[in-house]
């Protein structure tokens, strides 16, 4: 039994590491000191205790279930972060074959992973959205992606532009490899359109320190011979994600925001709607403001997960965020490489958080509006 | 404020992830919900946010104080467990060099590693233990160590066999790089004789996820350019470990458990001093048992972490995990490729633990010694 009285829980809109479910935090608490029937902590237990065993397949049922991922997907809980998915991606998929890896520029997480891809083997860039600043994806068939393709790599939601494309890609393109790092669980995904969809835990689905990777099984055949034994996906989807000590306290957390999601707000339909209803508040507020609030995205391509903007100078941005944390509402800043600001509303944030943001800039505008 | 009185903890004798120190999970659980003065959870703030970086700075510092780490040694916090550093290393320090690397094998950690080595670079083995099933490690002046060697590489402490060097490697030789994964800050370690250390932290320091890397600053210049990202030293050096986004609540808790050495222990002189004495007491159980356990370690190796030993016969081995477990005497069973008995006595297991395991070990050979 824990008592929650004094504590004092703000408005946090950090980027990601992100907010998290609060009866999910309060159930880590609760069994923190021991598992029901264990007596000992989840952090202290051998990822091969019986335990530990049940609490990794629960977490990759669950994840099954919301996502509907089909039988022929091995689900993959991985260490390292996107960054290392990265490279990971182009050393099981693209070395040593003759054909090119293609990739989708939408953001600065595409262009990193397109910068690691080249290090392993033939990358090209099939379209690139930096000429306007990455305001925008493309629709698909502006995009030419010949057969002779090894992959096509995109990434569903850029976090740091806030750009998302609303769709998904033609059944008839070849292999698509899809960063979901920063929209996983948001939304449902046809998985069957992706040969590998691959997403750090830290945005919607756990804390920092796992990865969650679906991918196909005539993929995981390709995995080169002579990879180094924990880049290789193959390796990992044999042992069922106990080729080595896997981020167990990571995955349980996955798991209990995968019992959320469905018990508490019943399935990723439900959350793409409740996260269409969040955005659009902080948007409306944005487009009723006469130009005081800018956004970054062009409105068809708006990311639902990160509400990038600026105001009318940076003067007028770092009074926002002073005040902004002043009332409770923190994290706000946009990315160090872009500035501005920028409202991450991952599934977790609950909705009168976004109301309070929403009021707080309507006023903070009314205020400073010329 | 939480209440522990209905919370039942066990004896945990888990080879990893194991026990951690009950006031460190304490004090987790208590700032669960929110860090003090921050209004969220250490699981939902950014890496970048002036609370973990003052997180990451002090569990940094903490490990410095404790191993005397002079100030030519970065201290790294990485992912992928001690695996991903068997292939880290060689992909660092020996790809592209004319130089062999020389492996000491004294169990099957230590081979594992040497089987990524190769397939990264020359790997030679320098001494095997496998002809006497790895119950010894070799004297240092047995090991023949040319000037012309990349690096050596040991492990310091075998986990499944349980033998351990009790010193360090000759000053003059060249450099040595240790898998200290179970026993880092079990001992002083003088840092100098190393060119590289690495261990996951789930024995000793912390829970699975975040892997600490001790790497003297020359070495770190020597990461190739064109390594994949994640694989580079040098990137993560260059960052202090926030190349990307590192497993946040993971080092957090390594944070914790220095301090607790620190203040509680008394630093690392005094937690060896009780590790001695711990393990003392399982080892002469064994010597006293006239042959019915079974140790396997010579004894001028026999690890203070983890104590290995075989009963007369399998269905007696059966007997005593389940009647251990019935005690609260748990994760007691001995590694599946080798089978047997293991005690891990980490840190963390306090001496009461190790006195009451100690005390059924003799009552149940008296029990059933023929």
């Amino acid at each position: 039994m824990t008592t929650k009285t004094h504590v004092e829980r703000v408005y946090n809109f950090s980027a990601g590491p992100a907010v998290l479910p609060l009866p999910v935090l309060e159930q880590v608490q609760q069994e923190l000191l021991a598992l029901p029937g264990c007596g000992a902590s989840i952090l202290e237990i051998s990822h091969r205790s019986k335990q530990f065993v049940a609490i990794l397949e629960d977490a990759e049922q669950r994840l099954r279930q919301l996502l509907s991922i089909p039988s022929h997907y091995h689900v993959l809980f991985l260490q390292g972060g996107s960054r290392l998915q990265f490279s990971m991606v182009p050393m099981n998929l693209l070395r040593g074959r003759n054909l090119p890896a293609r990739y989708i520029l939408t953001g600065s997480w595409g262009r990193k992973a397109y910068e690691e891809a080249v290090r392993e083997g033939t990358a090209l860039v099939a379209w690139d959205g930096g000429s306007t600043g990455y305001d925008r994806v493309p629709a698909w068939q502006q995009v030419s992606i010949p057969p002779e393709t090894a992959y096509v790599h995109i990434t569903s939601n850029e976090t740091i532009q806030g750009v998302q494309f609303p769709d998904h890609p033609p059944a008839e393109w070849p292999v698509v490899v899809c960063d979901a790092s920063s929209d996983f669980l948001s939304r449902p995904i046809p998985v069957d359109r992706y040969g590998l969809i691959y997403a750090c835990a830290q945005k919607n689905a756990g804390p920092a320190g796992v990865t969650i990777v679906l991918i196909r099984d005539d993929l995981v055949q390709k995995s080169p011979d002579d990879l180094a034994g924990y880049l290789s996906y193959r390796n990992h989807a044999q042992e069922k994600s106990l080729f080595n000590t896997p981020a167990t306290f990571a995955i349980y957390i996955v798991g209990l925001v995968a019992k959320w999601l469905q018990e508490e707000i019943g399935g990723l339909e439900k959350m793409h709607q409740i996260n269409r209803e969040k955005a659009a508040l902080l948007y409306r507020v944005l487009d009723e403001s006469n130009g005081f609030y800018r956004g970054h995205a062009e409105p068809s391509c708006r990311s639902l997960m990160n509400v990038t903007f600026r105001l009318p100078d940076e003067t007028l941005e770092k009074q926002f965020l002073t005040q902004a944390e002043r009332e409770g509402l923190t994290s706000l800043k946009g990315h160090r490489s872009v500035g501005g600001i920028r409202a991450s509303i991952y599934n977790a944030m609950p909705r009168e958080g976004v109301v309070a943001l929403a009021e707080f800039m309507s006023d903070f505008a009314s205020r400073h509006a010329s």
